[in-house]
């Protein structure tokens, strides 16, 4: 198809497929002239999964970039390593990382303790104290085991292609996010609607 | 305390604190003079608050605008429902709800079927399904349970008195947010490492 057909088929603004495919996130079409190129449906996936990174993911150009270039690694465990750092919201090198590592240290996770994910932790624990917000750690430990549960699901649920093994981890990692924190706020107005409404 | 102690105690610009000041976010301090005020800890504490949900919350300043008026509500529904708005991403009303409903439906929750949290979960299963990603009814089941729990033990966990109650399940929703996400992604590492990492 043409651009005009991708855009088409995508919803995504001629100007825009144009600017992804300056920017480097779209790969070339075949040309067919001077200005003319053909597009199939790896464009087509390929477009939707960028719009679903910049728009539900919340990533920036820069960082949906780093993710798709991380998916051409042949190794996975480079690949993911990139991906990570992509897909991590900036943080300030200096956060005191000792109650996040505290916390995970009482668990006996087997994880990097000063990983991107630690200082994530370390980031979130401190605005939630600096909110005056209670955690104690016995519901830490409840999120913990929550998160647990979840990962050892979706890692059970991985395909066992390569590259699709490393499509679902790495855009998995973003993508899953969302439908979990919807969830959440689901069940808050599941339980309280059961705690405090009419019965 | 003067400004510039507020600023000292807070780590927030001088110049950060008058902008909050003038948009609202803030309230004023005891007028001393024609440029001069005194502050106390209710500014301290307010601007932890105001950062935490700019930084980690990733709420923009209208938003948090929204979220910190939402807390002066006597009434708790109308005030959880003022914040709701406030904490969410700003969603295409478009967005076709028949997926979200349907999936919630099976959960027998009873939830607002139009809420801003369904459109939530409709964006965030339109995206997973665009990018090519799998979600079997069995593991969104998975992830409603999670969330089940979680927002179960958070209820379970809310202050008794009003105004601290207010405070805690408005800025609870966003904030505990992301220590679930950093837990979630410390889990995926420890489960990966059993899972394919050296014995």
């Amino acid at each position: 198809m043409r651009i005009s057909g991708l855009s088409a088929a995508t919803g995504v603004p001629v100007a825009t497929v144009k600017y992804y495919l300056r920017e480097g996130l779209l790969h070339p079409g075949e040309r067919t002239g001077a200005t003319q190129a053909l597009y199939d449906e790896s464009h087509v996936a390929r477009l939707r999964l960028i719009r679903a990174l910049l728009t539900v993911g919340g990533l920036t150009v820069a960082a949906v970039r780093d993710v798709l270039r991380s998916l051409e690694h042949d190794d996975m465990l480079e690949a993911l390593a990139t991906a990570q750092e992509g897909l991590s919201p900036k943080l300030a090198d200096s956060v005191d990382l000792s109650a996040a590592q505290q916390a995970v240290g009482t668990l006996g996770w087997r994880v990097g303790m000063e990983s991107t994910a630690m200082r994530q932790l370390a980031v979130a624990l401190r605005a939630v104290s600096d909110a005056g917000l209670p955690l104690t750690t016995e519901s830490l430990r409840h999120y913990a085991d929550a998160a647990h549960r979840i990962a050892e699901r979706e890692i059970g649920n991985m395909p066992t292609d390569g590259a699709e093994a490393l499509t679902y981890a790495v855009v998995g990692t973003v993508l899953y996010e969302p439908v979990l924190l919807a969830l959440r706020r689901l069940a808050h107005q599941d339980v309280s609607e059961r705690v405090l409404g009419p019965t």
